[in-house]
């Protein structure tokens, strides 16, 4: 993480410690002054951002890739609840909203099934209807055969939805069962943690500038004091506010370096998270596509195996002859042959 | 229609007037005897056929045609009423079923029809859930490409079905409306009047045969009665005798004559009719193989067009690209670049 120092001085150099009046202009209050103006960092619910206008030089981790480890830093306002949403919260919604989405996906595909088996299961009890049963001959023969087709038909649709089942569905259900869940309750958990203890840090920085300001100011007014013999102070008490005042500089110091290193934590976890979330994301997004391909697949081979029940159709269709049926019925039902003559006195 | 002549003798020649008395063998009865084995033809239900040990070279009408007008001559004995049914009502009971076969075909297409109609609705219904609606980008728009594919396949079995309905179930249906029945019905009774008025002239020469019989007896009575003087008989009772012998003889040749006019005029018509049956029988096969082949042809374009709405989503599958899909939803969400840097005193 890039350090940044803005112009204030340290707080050991006596020559920052000048009497503050109201209206005066004072160094000291000049140098308030240019410090306001000065102000290059802001911290927003813990996290310490450069200010826009004096933003230094931020090249993205990963540039031209639009990773989530460069888009995510800041929370989020909810424009209606006013509630802050962390950048780390929206990524992990994305990935809960992943897997609702695989679920939903494979809801549809188990809908398809239905309806593919209720198809199936029409089309076969057609298919044993004993309708024009007693067409007979080379027709009879076509028309059986396109009964039997639908039957054919069924059995294709069934194999087309028992595909969808273990090849399409089953795979979108199950891809990262219920650990990723946990997983990302862990991620969250960690990170989520990670802001508490920096809220607490920063909060511990405040206090410890608070502290300090008071010490400085105590031991400014005490000077004050001892310049126009206004109290009996001693030189005694002063060199206690001075020591005061240096314990407090090295208080707010410790709480500075915990709170940075608490953030640095916080940034690594996150930028490692980030990837690992981003990561996850690709894997989705080919997966789904690869079974989504797999339904396509399925299907043209579904209407490729439909097409090959009619052949048989076909065939018996283009071999039927009314000459050979007459000759076949005639054989079987013919009364007689013999033609009548006259009668003889 | 061929004479066929067997060798009885004319009524006219005395020689046949001979005594008959038990056991003799008088020339007349060597004569009856010789009649007797010399039995060629037979009748049965008025129609007069010739013996088959006797039958005289009948070629077919229609050699190697299995022809209708060739094979129903004959009534047919039914096997468990005893009654009998012509050959005639064999061929138009043929028709009657070819009809209702039409009519159970239509029947089926039908049920094919609802069968796509339900399929298609279901798809439809499918097509427009809002599963996984939210899934966004490249991998969003081939889900939803692929869901209104259902669509598509809808629309695709809707046509089908409409098609079905018109060129093959109705076409099934209207072939030969009620007409046909009321044609059928037409020649049923037409044929079945010449069988009756057929039956009605035999009985006649039965009856005209008897009366000849009748009256040479009475004839062969007398003229032996005269010889030996039993009776007082005179010449004049036997000239009258043989004038109502005469008579008869004349009444049976016109009986005889008058049948076998019906028997011409049925045979006529039972040639030309059966003729048109199979000509009907021809039509009504090659209509269904047109209609079923239309079927076929159908089911056809529809597993084609089916397979074309894979097209789309294909090509978006193709398309899914998971950074891509990150940049669209990065530069949606994200919630700030800066990234933190670190707290000064």
């Amino acid at each position: 993480m890039e350090a940044s120092f803005d112009t204030e001085e340290s707080f050991d150099d006596p020559s920052c410690l000048s009497p503050q009046s109201p209206g005066s202009t004072s160094p000291a209050r000049r140098h308030n002054k240019e410090k306001e103006i000065k102000e290059t960092k802001t911290t927003i619910n813990g996290v310490t951002f450069p200010l826009p206008m004096t933003m230094p030089e931020q090249e993205l981790l990963k540039p031209s890739e639009w990773s989530y480890c460069d888009y995510f830093w800041a929370d989020r306002k909810d424009p209606q609840g006013g509630a802050c949403i962390p950048g780390f919260e929206v990524l992990l919604q994305k990935q809960l909203k992943g897997k609702q989405m695989q679920k939903e996906m494979a809801e549809f595909i188990r809908e398809r099934i239905k309806i593919e088996e209720e198809y199936a299961k029409n089309l076969s009890k057609l298919s044993q209807s004993p309708l024009a049963a007693q067409e007979e001959g080379t027709l009879g023969d076509a028309w059986a055969q396109l009964k039997k087709s639908l039957a054919d038909e069924a059995e294709v649709h069934l194999k087309f939805s028992s595909k969808l089942q273990c090849e399409v569905e089953k795979p979108l259900l199950t891809f990262r069962g219920d650990n990723f869940k946990k997983d990302m309750k862990k991620y969250d958990h960690h990170i989520a943690d990670l802001r508490k203890q920096l809220l607490t840090r920063y909060a511990a920085v405040e206090k410890a500038r608070k502290a300090l300001a008071d010490r400085q100011k105590d031991l400014e007014v005490k000077t004050q004091q001892l310049e126009i013999k206004l109290s009996n102070k001693t030189e005694e008490d002063i060199k206690k506010a001075r020591r005061k005042s240096t314990q407090a500089g090295d208080d707010l110091m410790r709480c500075v370096d915990l709170y940075n290193q608490n953030q640095s934590k916080w940034f690594e976890e996150m930028v490692t998270t980030s990837l690992e979330l981003e990561r996850l994301e690709v894997e989705r997004v080919e997966m789904i596509q690869q079974h989504l391909r797999q339904y396509t697949t399925l299907r043209h081979e579904t209407d490729m195996f439909n097409q090959s029940t009619l052949e048989p159709v076909d065939q018996l269709l283009q071999s039927v002859d009314p000459a050979k049926d007459r000759e076949l019925w005639v054989q079987e039902h013919k009364t007689g042959e013999f033609r009548p003559v006259d009668l003889d006195i």
